[in-house]
């Protein structure tokens, strides 16, 4: 391609929408344009970019076994009433109504399509497994859509599911499509981080989620820096420390009976520290959470014998419920954890009318002993804790030589803890620090939620109907871009890898002229026969604009043709701050070379 | 690919809502599955097909010089009220709003889109001309979807818009555009006629659709045998022919005066013409319709003077208006023409009322002689007339002894007349035949309504501000695959070209055992060496299956391998009733050399 011939159109500064480096250098490269709010455009460099992104993902699931198929974006309502999803997917799914007053949905996944689609011709065990999967837009109706690409309104996902008739099977379909997730992201040159959702406490059916570090990301990531351990801060466990008195010492188990102490205008766990001139790991921390949809059996404590409870499908569970959750002083409790111990939709901190009702007391003097009203939580830090400090459900009350166990019972036992940077990695006992990331792609194992709602069968090899069960994996392909952006770039520009690159080599003549451009031809010409992806700026501009254009844009091989060095010319990687000389006779022969290289590395 | 590790589902019943060839034969074949009314998802082989005609688009327009761009498909209503088309586009427009409850639209087309995205780089002449186009999803809420993907509500559409600083330059990027298409249609194998909008009396800005002959077909072709001229009937022009009297002969002039005749009982032409022993060529059928946004300016015509007119931007018009529309008694008037003469949105057949109030008479004595109520247009065929027969403005009165231009003065004479069958092609003297088709591909010069409504500018060569012109390029890309499909099967399924089957060979081992296997995986890892698309049915189904469902899905190559005929195999094109047979060494040889050959027929 010749850049007359195409659209290249820089900018020197970018929108001040733009905050983070692949929004800006984006749009200042010109790969896209806003065509409204999270609504983002791709020009035809920004297209040959996204392709050959989007290209690799297609090649490593075909290879891997996978089969593209392509729904409909536009998808009856009717299937989301069926898998039950209609109501719980809220103001993020587009939903007109078409002129027929039936429910649309523009997709923002498509559980619900491929279930429906591969239970329309599903009959016998003989045909499963299936995993298939789209490359197709999305929609969601982000509150505020942010970052360019990296967060738009629509997007484009690789999305794919797998059918299964067993867990063995299962398991396989899932390892196959971790494969070639990691073959995705490394021929692409992307630094992923792989974060298991089951390392920890958390168990069940597994989850693996494909990270990069972002200044921006939307997710806190806890790494070990000696085992590799990664854990997304809402799920990650620590190794369990012994608590400690003020003197560095192993908490010590007293004799003495609890003691009631007044504490008046003692308002935090510091002032409390201070007053009783010891730390904060020497109390116990109370917390009332309010819990929705508590999935987990609370009959056995008295409180909750009269809950109201909701029988359903999926089980039975209090629409409403309230715990006490216990907690070393120093440390803070993970709602997302604490939620999935309860099987609960959601847990939040309780109203001060409800934590007044329930410990008698105002807020600030919760406490587990002699606490009647709801079930206690106990986070394990709590059970090496000795002669330690609670509240004393009164106002300004607190109780001192508290036994865990000996002075109040514990519903449950469990890991409710977050995790910071300095906790000890479980695994090898290094110290975890911390990252910030942004999640590209995710693979999940869903089990029966869509094929038993939808009701999709097969026959089994004894002829017994049987219901499948699926895994779900996506990758979102714009941010996927974004991030290739985020990794490789310097002040200049962009420095794609050399498998994602719009074009692989920028030929620069230093006026395109004569014999410069004769040999600029050439060069083009040969490149262009040898498979290369190749641009040629022809434009009449300076040379200092074109080479300031071409490391904005990001190719990663430049050939400089210019009078002065003819017959040799420039060839510089974007990545080095030095030239070579070449002569024009072995430059096709030596930049084949570079790119055959560079891509057998990311290939390997 | 193997048959096992994909999905072939055919069925031997199509649904009973399809009901032409392409619908059932792709349900059938277990192409598409329907996911909602007009939404038809590709499955895996199904996508195949369409992913190589999607990809010869691509090649041919990329090869033409146009670049591929990426708009979201969820646009802003504001784009579509900025060109004023968001009231224009009706039912067949989806229009959610967002959380925000901002206007969005799901593109049925992207002319604001385009327009918006180059509007935004676009400041100097040297960036022109552009043509850019998308491969992407479209939406148009058909109030009655039918024929599977021939006319679905969700599509896939190819869609090209040309910027030109002048229309010399359109005319280079619409020519260009016209012979993609040509390269495109041909390479699929699929035979197009190409109908010309400006053949005719219509003239005006540029047009040409791609048709293709289909018994379900929208549009009715009118077509010569001799010359290739082909026309929509709704602008097809004839050449005119002189009016005959009753013998045969042409008409002749009368001295005679008009003269009023009682027509009592008298109800159509051709009672008339019984009436009165003469034809229908005979008599000047005059029809009231009522004009709605014409604008043509009538004010020459005392009648109109005090009209309602309204000025706009685009120019001014009447609201409603009248005309009387004048043509030979055994023609039709052709509303289509009518209206673009008018200048009109639309035209129809006036009220009872408003014939009434304009011929003086009840409906059936409209005639153009002392009709002074509305312009009179007057279709060419009323100019050959002589002492002919009109309406005579009262209840049971005609006219006898009219002379037109002497009895009565035309507003305007020009042609509005349907072309039929047998009437005469203005080209080379033939007589037209006529066809169903259905329309693949449209290009249209659409000149300047985007690029003004939308305030597009660049600087000429004399730093002069200019507006650009427009091109618009459309391919349906499901319409053109089913299309492949009506011109390409038989009684046993479809026929694939060899350009855009899903596999190019099957390879069909009578048993999947022993040397049949092995002979089996043999040729198929050599084929696909040689780059061939190549699926192996390694089904443990018997031999008629596979056969059968071979020539369902239409694989253009089949081969073979049997206990009886090895070490031959058997190789059959789908299109013959023979098969060869041929030694295993040399099938991968005779296959290519067949692929390669077909291929080069299609691509010559």
């Amino acid at each position: 391609m010749k850049t007359s011939q195409t659209i290249i159109s820089t900018l020197r500064e970018a929108p001040n929408d733009a905050v983070i480096a692949s929004h800006q250098l984006m749009m200042r490269a010109g790969l896209i344009r806003k065509l409204g709010n999270g609504l983002y455009s791709y020009m035809p460099l920004g297209l040959r970019a996204f392709r050959k992104v989007e290209n690799i993902i297609r090649e490593e699931l075909d290879n891997a076994g996978l089969l593209e198929m392509k729904p409909t974006v536009i998808q009856p309502g009717e299937l989301w009433k069926e898998s039950g999803r209609w109501d719980k997917m809220g103001a993020e799914m587009l939903k007109p109504k078409n002129r027929g007053g039936q429910d649309m949905v523009v997709s923002p996944t498509a559980e619900e399509a491929f279930t429906a689609l591969i239970r329309d011709g599903l009959t016998s065990y003989k045909q499963l497994p299936i995993i298939a999967y789209q490359i197709n837009t999305k929609y969601r109706d982000e509150i505020r859509p942010r970052y360019g690409v990296m967060r738009g309104r629509e997007f484009t996902m690789m999305d794919a599911y797998s059918f299964d008739a067993d867990q063995k099977s299962l398991d396989e379909s899932y390892e196959k499509c971790a494969a070639a997730y990691r073959r995705i992201f490394k021929r692409m040159g992307l630094s992923t981080i792989s974060v298991k959702a089951d390392t920890g406490a958390m168990g069940g059916s597994g989850s693996e989620e494909f990270m990069v570090e972002s200044e921006v990301g939307d997710d806190t990531l806890i790494l070990c820096p000696k085992c590799g351990y990664a854990a997304n801060i809402e799920k990650a466990a620590c190794k369990p420390d012994i608590a400690l008195d003020k003197d560095g010492n192993p908490q010590v188990a007293t004799d003495k009976s609890v003691e009631e102490i007044p504490t008046p205008d003692v308002k935090t766990i510091d002032d409390l520290a201070a007053f009783l001139q010891t730390t904060p790991q020497a109390f116990i921390k109370t917390l009332i959470y309010k819990v929705i949809n508590c999935g987990l059996d609370l009959s056995a404590h008295p409180s909750c014998k009269k809950l109201e409870k909701i029988d359903s499908d999926a089980g039975s569970y209090y629409p409403v419920s309230f715990v006490a959750v216990c907690i070393r002083g120093d440390l803070d409790v993970n709602e997302t954890k604490l939620a999935a111990i309860l099987k609960a939709s959601d847990v939040e901190l309780a109203s001060d009318e409800d934590v007044e009702r329930i410990t008698t007391a105002p807020v600030g003097f919760a406490g587990p002993v002699k606490l009647e009203n709801a079930p206690i939580i106990v986070d394990n830090s709590v059970m090496t804790m000795h002669d330690c400090v609670t509240g004393g459900l009164k106002k300004d009350v607190h109780f001192v030589h508290v036994e865990p166990n000996r002075d109040f019972t514990p519903f449950m036992v469990t890991d409710v803890r977050t995790v910071k940077p300095g906790d000890i990695c479980p695994d090898c006992g290094a110290e975890f620090y911390s990252k910030k990331g942004n999640e590209l792609g995710h693979i999940f194992k869903l089990g029966d939620k869509y094929t038993k709602s939808m009701n999709v069968t097969y026959l089994d090899v004894n002829g017994k109907l049987q219901t499948p069960i699926m895994g779900c994996y996506g990758i979102g392909v714009d941010r996927t871009l974004a991030s290739i952006i985020e990794e490789h770039h310097d002040d200049d520009g962009i420095k794609w890898t050399m498998s994602t690159a719009p074009y692989q080599v920028v030929i620069v003549p230093v006026k395109y002229d004569g014999a410069m451009k004769e040999n600029a031809d050439k060069i083009y010409t040969e490149l262009k026969s040898c498979g290369i992806d190749v641009l040629l700026d022809d434009r009449n501009e300076r040379p200092g604009v074109k080479f300031k254009d071409a490391d904005l844009i990001g190719f990663p091989i430049r050939i400089v043709v210019g009078d002065k060095n003819l017959p040799n010319v420039e060839v510089k990687l974007r990545g080095n701050p030095d030239a070579q000389l070449i002569p024009v006779d072995e430059v096709t022969k030596v930049t084949s070379q570079i790119v055959k290289e560079e891509l057998d590395k990311l290939n390997a």
